[in-house]
């Protein structure tokens, strides 16, 4: 079988996301034709001006006409509308694909709206992001040796497994292939958890009488551990909700640990607690060692 | 009354902490001689060899002789040893201060040892710390700007609160003063707490079977928060044990602020959760505006 053919990409959101996705496909070459739709004419304004998107529109119906593949790289709360909008223009051949954190949500939500179609639908997960959105923000290398997870189902076509993951490597990004569910539990560990006790720390101190005078101390390891905890409120808050279940896992999970640690505090346990800061700064040393492109 | 002045200063560990000091006020000019005190011979040597120090030597007496200032830059484990060491050769004028993260059991420890002349030390500790450590990642520009706590008692005399002072700011650092117990308190929330959160994250996605899958979709996210889970693990296990009692006041905290997270997933409330993290990431960008230097 010959591999699909894209000469014709919608991207719905076209930010940093959606944005990177563009300039590096042109950078590769070869690039298909690039649609952008948005919500405001600003920012696609923008996004043209820059040369990330070769046409512009709010139309639907024009957008996606003879459109190869569909990108939605907006944040997922609007996914329902978008797939709403889009199916009835959808050819036979058309690929739906998005770019989402989570992705059990996204899949039962296309299940649901797109009915048969579903299997034109394939959930994509970039693991690549920087402290800057919006189309300014986009680079095209921002996908480089970083990791992409895509979500097929039993019933996800052939064709779109091939072009959404032909796609991401021309994109330079290494593509991982795995359930919706073991990727939202993995991410729940790696990603969800981390970003919850940040903003947990952070507020904990915010809302005390001296917070002033405790975060004028906080320092170099207080800034990076907290840095996750400047992201996105809304897009965290449905992150959140879209994994609950993983996230509440990885919370009880992480409960018990923390329990075992008061414990070794309380008993004055010097000898279990360096042998758990031993494990976990050996772990975290060759984690840093082996991906050093991070 | 004039300053006290500085003609004589011995260093007890001539790593990272220790040969910044000595850098540093070799670069401010007027430098005093600069005696360094170690255990192995070969950092000593090093420390001689890039002219971080004037004199080195393992014999506690000559090192003491006219010794205007004695700074313990040592880990704190090694304190008592080192206090006991150097009293018989202490002088009425001596002043001692030392670096460590935590202060009100380092100020114990010197009462212990050194009874009525406990009025000539000073508990200091430098906010300041990098990466690597050891007399080769020394560096003159270390302190500056950085916070450094200085935790008299009432006994201290003005002298060794004035020699210190002095020593901190020509090293470019920013010298607030405190008791020691306020000092471990602040610390406990904005330095070991957060500590002791990702060597326990860390941990417990090390032991579980799919932890290689896990770390290989780990990012940058990942990356920050879990910097200082490759601390010295020797190192932390002392400072939680130093400063146990203010830190599982902290654990309780959070943990009392995790179970009401919790309760805000299972119950789906989207509302409470976007508040929290927008009070979180409010306060974390308000905070890395401020601190730009960190």
């Amino acid at each position: 079988m010959k591999n699909p053919v894209l000469n014709k990409l919608v991207i719905f959101g076209v930010g940093l996301i959606g944005g990177s996705v563009a300039l590096a496909l042109k950078k590769a070459g070869n690039s298909p034709q690039i649609v952008g739709v948005g919500r405001t004419e600003e920012s696609l304004k923008t996004a043209l001006e820059l040369g990330v998107i070769d046409i512009a529109t709010s139309i639907i119906e024009d957008a996606l006409q003879n459109a190869d593949l569909v990108l939605i790289a907006t944040p997922v709360a609007q996914m329902p509308a978008i797939l709403k909008s889009i199916k009835p223009y959808l050819n036979s051949k058309t690929i739906i694909t998005d770019a989402g954190s989570t992705k059990a949500d996204v899949l039962y939500c296309a299940k649901e709206i797109l009915g048969e179609l579903s299997s034109q639908f394939i959930g994509g997960h970039p693991i690549a992001g920087a402290e800057k959105s919006g189309v300014t923000a986009a680079i095209a290398n921002l996908y480089e040796n970083k990791n992409i997870v895509l979500t097929p189902t039993a019933d996800t076509s052939k064709q779109a497994i091939e072009m959404v993951t032909q796609l991401w490597q021309t994109c330079g990004a290494k593509v991982s292939i795995m359930s919706a569910d073991t990727h939202d539990n993995i991410f729940a560990a790696v990603s969800h958890l981390p970003h919850l006790l940040a903003f947990a720390l952070v507020d904990n101190i915010a809302a005390r009488p001296n917070a002033e005078q405790l975060f004028s101390f906080a320092a170099s390891g207080f800034r990076d551990f907290t840095r996750i905890a400047g992201s996105h409120p809304e897009m965290w808050r449905d992150i959140s909700l879209a994994n609950k279940d993983a996230l509440l896992i990885e919370l009880n999970a992480y409960e018990t640990q923390l329990s075992s640690i008061k414990k070794m505090l309380q008993d004055g346990d010097g000898t279990s607690l360096q042998r758990l800061f031993e494990r976990a700064s050996v772990a975290r040393n060759a984690w840093a060692q082996d991906k050093k492109s991070v």
